[in-house]
């Protein structure tokens, strides 16, 4: 498997195809062309095996990929072949849709812990985690093994938060309070920047207006 | 302005510039220098010259980049001068978090109206907006001049409420359904495949880890 000098543009492209391989496989095919991926995801069937190429010699001339093994494959180089504990770090709306979300145990992110230092939300139970208190947070990562943590909380608080989580042994943050957090480079971190996403919707919007009117106005 | 011809990937750091931005502006800064904001940013200064020339001479040598007009004159460019009306269907944790989120207001995007199909969550109220019925959703749309949709939904229904969305004059989709949308091309999709991040992280995470063991065995 030659996985070295791999983009973050291909990378970043991988979930997708992860995505796309495992509901042709849950629909019981067993192989697909480069071709018939292209139509299916809308890029273009070169892009597909130059990205896929980069993983070694999954295709094959004339009979194209076998999904099964393309999935796992691809599965593996994305680590979904671990077990990985992670905690919540926010029990609001957005930290609360997280932990609900049963998909991630599938790919092997196990929702092991969850923190609020709200006392109206401590107590409270999602999908069988009780919501504790900040204090206990430091002790519970260190006990439990946790090696992700999911950051739900303001910006404000975010920035120290983050440190104590990486002086008690976290590997990874998924970011979302809306804030760049500065730890050191061998912490990998993930960022969920959800007003930024909407401020390219909106640029999009604009966009096209500004063409419609230039157009009717030509 | 000159704003022909910019790609995505410019279009897409444009939000991190504002954010920094109004950053500095609530500090009450008034100018900046490329070499500053490159150290705030961890951007080179380079690149941030680069980037924000495509938007006209905001820059002076010497002198910076005055933030106030530069903050202002990207929010433009985002569209954030306008207003647009959104409406939220899917009233579980996630669709309740995006509702409860008061800056999109700040933004110019005012939450209207929400949707759920779920009888029990009918009736609740989300930032004093009641969750309506989905049959009430086109004729609201209609109604109340909503231009963008948010999607909280499961994939598996969000294809139909996609088509439902288009055909009542929607022009946006920020799109939190783990599916890719068919829609035609004048309506302006922004995914936020919460998944496909997570696998990132976990690529990230895996890749640190194998580079940590082979440079141990050496």
């Amino acid at each position: 498997m030659e996985e070295k000098g791999i983009s973050q543009a291909v990378i970043g492209r991988l979930p997708r195809y992860f995505r796309y391989l495992g509901e042709l496989r849950d629909r019981g095919v067993e192989r697909i062309s480069s071709q018939e991926l292209s139509e299916m995801m809308k890029v273009t069937a070169s892009q597909i095996r130059q990205d896929l190429n980069h993983f070694g010699g999954f295709g094959q001339q004339g009979y194209g990929y076998n999904v099964e093994s393309l999935y796992r494959e691809i599965g593996k180089i994305l680590g979904l072949d671990k077990t990985h504990h992670f905690i919540i770090v926010g029990a609001g709306n957005l930290g609360r849709a997280l932990g609900n979300y049963i998909n991630f145990e599938r790919r092997g992110f196990i929702f092991t812990g969850m923190f609020d230092q709200n006392p109206d939300l401590v107590g409270m139970e999602v999908r069988g985690v009780k919501v504790q208190p900040m204090e206990n947070m430091e002790r519970f990562i260190r006990e439990n093994d946790v090696d992700i943590a999911v950051l739900t909380i303001p910006k404000t608080g975010a920035e120290k938060v983050a440190e104590r989580l990486v002086r008690n042994g976290i590997k990874a943050i998924w970011n979302f309070a809306h804030v760049d957090l500065n730890v050191p480079p061998d912490i990998q971190v993930e960022n969920v920047h959800l007003s930024d996403s909407l401020m390219k919707l909106s640029y999009n919007i604009n966009r096209y207006q500004q063409e419609q009117k230039e157009k009717s106005e030509n």
